[in-house]
């Protein structure tokens, strides 16, 4: 492309100071260095982990920076080295990288790579620690090493999923965040069997797609749990089949949902971020095998808590992130399935 | 035996109150009832478990009570309908019941059947709710549904492990509680694989039947962590490879142990009942993978607590009880294996 190895300016939605409203700005887009990938993104969704940012209330969070994880775009140019993708690839930028080589990638236990995370966390890339954007020669920060509300963006080419081309931009888009994390939270982290009780705190995105894994996975009773008794309508359509709002009970939830199943749940899902709802999700687990998966990310410095007595009795606390998928090798697969299974 | 359907007075201890010497006394034990089994106890281990009931800070534990969960013995007598052991039979008298027609039991999922649970909480036998030792007509508490602490105790069937008569009652006694949790909780409830990294929080029995259990699952490291530097030596003989003692460090132990072991262990134990050592248990695990299990029993009313973002990056936290041993079907086996393996 013309643009290939030159700077581009585009827009960009610009955080400058926490809460404070995103700035649209001409920004100025390095080109990709040696194993690094510029994208112009088509679509961008917006997550809570963004606004959890924005918020201020993330003690990582740096400003100012441009947000967004959740996107999918048309590789523009790649960096020395890159072979894995060229100009014009489909591709999803992955916050969680796959470099098939660090000791996380090769443990074939976890999808936690962990070769630009020392980078992505500092809001620079990994080659030279700085970042590619900047607005009039002052840099602006990259965020979760995506940095997708900007119509061009830099990222580490272990950070890339290329996909079918024939896939709608827009809809696999959300296959960045907050789908894949609810369904892998379902299928690798739980390994929900078929028959299961399942419940599911919080019926946003990231519920919904528990909602659609479990129901895929073959659950019995899919049981949501929110406090807004509006969102019932739409989970029915992703398989809730029972629906408990919290408000509706003096006793606590799981307590509630312990007396409704005859004695607790066999798998939990807590997609809010509120560690009170943390410890409900453990404590309405079934006795001896009740496992209980956290997808919600709370805020800075909050804790659960529960007594140990709750797991010597056989209840598991487990947690995921990016529902256990290995990104640059799932991510095609998911795009796949939404497209033709 | 000439005993049989005869109340017997034998000598047992009995605790009259928490924290209070206990008494050596002449006791009466009824005859079995439908579904018991009467028991001469040859040996009687003692356990954490009965000092922390005796000390009057389990909120459950009753009084007068005759304490003791780890023995071993032979049957006197059976009560109607029991079929699976017989006058004579060596047996160990198993805390954790096991009677294969539960929820629990048929779940194929956990060891924590339910059977019996609420009389044995109630220090009392199923079939009337009452006691079936005495003292002059006064009842004296069950403990744990197996108050080894007498000559003669009576227990449910679904609580009596056959074992070999070759075996020696002296040492398998042990195999009624410490042992099989410090196996089990290896073999079972971690399933620890060739090559794991693994730390022992308390090298107590249970830490050094952990060790045991983490050598022969073929761990490459064993670390042994306890505030007692003398308990190594021991510990070597179990398979202990490394030792550290948290006094000689101003660190945090989970950040010791993560430094030592390039991130953190695959396997840690909480074998002491600490809820603070248990934080540390958990967090000194490897990202992505390391799994915590919990076999202390904290006092009551404590709490576990962590940073949910713990469990997100891949730890996992666990418990078990009595090590997921099956324990009618799986006592038996233990035994043959301490014999003959």
């Amino acid at each position: 492309m013309a643009t290939q190895g030159q700077v581009i300016t585009c827009k960009a939605a610009v955080a400058y100071e926490p809460n404070k409203p995103l700035v649209i700005e001409d920004v100025q887009v390095a080109p990709p260095q040696a194993g690094e990938v510029r994208i112009k993104i088509f679509f961008t969704a917006l997550c809570h982990t963004d606004a959890y940012t924005w918020s201020g209330k993330d003690p990582e969070g740096l400003f100012p920076c441009i947000l967004g994880h959740e996107a999918a775009g048309i590789v523009e140019s790649v960096g020395e080295g890159v072979t894995e993708v060229q100009p014009g690839d489909h591709v999803i930028p992955c916050y969680q990288a796959e470099c098939r080589e660090c000791k996380f990638c090769k443990s074939g236990k976890t999808n936690l790579c962990g070769k630009v995370r020392a980078a992505t966390g500092a809001g620079v890339m990994m080659n030279d620690r700085k970042s590619r954007f900047s607005i009039n020669g002052k840099p602006i920060y990259h965020f979760m090493g995506t940095s997708t509300f900007s119509q061009f963006t830099v990222v580490h080419d272990v950070s890339v999923a290329k996909i079918d081309p024939q896939a709608p931009l827009d809809k696999v888009s959300l296959l960045g965040c907050g789908v894949p994390t609810g369904l892998g939270a379902v299928w690798n982290t739980a390994k929900v069997e078929p028959g299961a009780i399942v419940a599911i705190f919080g019926l946003g995105t990231v519920g919904l797609a528990v909602a659609e894994g479990a129901k895929s996975a073959g659950a019995s009773r899919i049981i949501g749990v929110d406090i807004d008794s509006k969102r019932f309508d739409v989970a029915k359509n992703f398989g809730v089949t029972e629906f408990v709002n919290p408000k509706d009970y003096d006793k606590p939830i799981q307590q509630v949902l312990v007396d409704v199943t005859d004695g607790g749940v066999d798998y939990s899902f807590e997609c809010i971020g509120n560690v009170s709802v943390m410890r409900a999700a453990l404590e309405c687990c079934h006795k001896g095998w009740g496992t209980s998966v956290i997808i919600g990310v709370a805020a800075s410095g909050q804790e659960i808590s529960t007594r140990p007595f709750q797991l010597v009795t056989g209840r598991v606390w487990k947690g995921t992130a990016f529902g256990g998928f290995k990104s640059r090798s799932q991510v095609p697969w998911l795009v796949d399935k939404y497209m033709y299974v």
